[in-house]
């Protein structure tokens, strides 16, 4: 099935300790469709200044994206500068430009509205609801945000939950939105509110998915170099979705690959500027870390070990 | 086959955000002990003052520790007393007092010296060469450390890991040895200054084993309450060496299975002051928990899965 992803569509200007990239093609939509696109058919919808590289996105067509949605008006893109520290786990933001981004209302064209799958990036949740609003029958909308809403926008947020299947965010946001340190209970209280499903990224140290009465653990792959962390978690997210919405499911089984799927995704958006790495990515090269990914993690139980004392 | 364990034996007080412990047993050669004996019999050398309820490690010799190499001084006993903070991450040293642990020379008994599997806690590098002079042949060497040494003991610690085959560090400690904020490269740094395997705990966080050509990642357990982390990295080095030694292996699957083990002790540690945790474990709770840790990380890959663009 596809999925409506809808977006920050950015240039970011990034510089990490080894290399510097200038207004490279970037935001939430671009780096979760980079990574659907190869499971499942994505349809975009966001909003760009004059000045956008639509042509850099054309891969995403070129597999099966539908970049109608993408609407294009006069003024300047949303624009986000950053650096890297040393360990490229934080960040500083030197520049936010809102530009077109400041006036986005969504607008879901006719052929979009019967989507089943809905994937709403990081964008103001009054925006989140008036898509939501336009969408005839979701079956799986997920859903990420920032402590930027979580603080500004609470009611709006939190009422967006009940409307929510999967929420996807990282270990502080959730911890944030809950006010509660411990992540387990933080995901039981989100669950409370609406989502079933509570994907918590935790970055270099992998992410946990808590269903009902289970939960799940993927690490994050471990990698000798990290290039650009920008987009790791939109990338995660698009594997996430997209690996679901390509198998039109949600059972335990699915749900367990597709943590996995994002966890790959996210690893390999990290290995290059934007959303490079992803452009060209054989289907072959995802299943190969896949299985690194089983690897790492799998072990065999041994009934009988240790001493019963 | 049994463990020859030297360490710190000491007494702690400890404040939660939820409870206070005062004067409890502790120490790395304790936490390591009451999770090893759980799989094999452990020798311990420690040292103590006179103040120290010895009769509050009984439990140790009811399921096999030889506690022989406890040698009891005129004078106090290691104290150490600290503060968790709110989300139990982070702590501050309230105080510490060498006591009797100042002129600490381990000296192993005669019966100890023909030990095959040795773990050596967190002491002076100095010590811990101390204590393999007086080993006839040891087989397999853990050995933890912290960042005093590595700053202070720096030149002694290098020589030290040319004679041991495990390193058991945490993520900080290892990135401060190696000088390199990647752990892959910090674990790969180590790996060349002798050991064949080195174990990198990272908390809540889970911890990865490093061998020649593969690592083995296994998650924290995810717990709702964390009551004290006190001795959660011996613990785990407890179930890790303990295992190993009690299979008398160190095949890829049996260092799997002991990663989890380690986890799963540590897990176990934290849910009460103290070993108090630990001290009527049955063996059931261990394998219980270890078939949890299988299912939060346990998937199917799905040959065949995506799109081939």
């Amino acid at each position: 099935m596809s999925i409506l992803c809808v977006g920050s569509v950015a240039l970011d200007s990034v510089e990490t300790p080894f290399a510097k990239a200038d207004r490279v093609v970037g935001g939430s939509a671009v780096y979760f469709s980079a990574a659907a696109t190869l499971f499942t058919p994505v349809q975009v919808v966001g909003v760009v200044g004059e000045d956008y590289p639509l042509e850099q996105l054309e891969f995403l067509r070129t597999r099966g994206a539908d970049l109608s949605g993408i609407e294009q008006r006069s003024g300047e893109s949303f624009f986000w500068a950053g650096r890297y520290h040393f360990d490229l786990n934080t960040r500083d933001t030197l520049e936010t430009k809102l530009g077109v981004f400041a006036d986005f209302e969504p607008k879901i064209p006719d052929a979009f509205r019967g989507a089943r799958y809905v994937f709403l990036g990081n964008i103001d949740p009054a925006l989140q609801h008036d898509v939501l609003d336009q969408v005839e029958s979701p079956e799986v909308v997920a859903c990420d945000t920032m402590n930027y809403w979580i603080d500004s926008s609470r009611a709006a947020l939190l009422d967006l939950l009940g409307r929510v299947r999967v929420l996807i965010v990282n270990d502080e946001e959730v911890r944030q939105l809950a006010g509660e340190a411990n992540l387990l209970k933080a995901a039981r209280w989100v669950q409370k509110k609406g989502p079933e499903i509570v994907v918590v990224k935790k970055g270099e140290h992998g992410a946990i998915l808590f269903a009902d009465d289970w939960l799940f653990f993927v690490p994050g792959f471990p990698l000798e170099e990290v290039f650009d962390p920008t987009g790791a978690g939109d990338s995660f997210a698009g594997g996430f979705v997209g690996y679901l919405a390509s198998v039109g499911s949600m059972e335990p089984g699915d749900l367990r690959r597709a943590m996995v799927y994002g966890s790959v995704m996210g690893s390999y958006a990290v290995e290059r500027f934007s959303v490079d790495r992803l452009i060209d990515l054989p289907f072959g090269d995802i299943e190969v870390r896949m299985a690194q990914f089983r690897d790492i993690t799998a072990f065999e139980t041994h009934v009988g070990a240790g001493r019963n004392v």
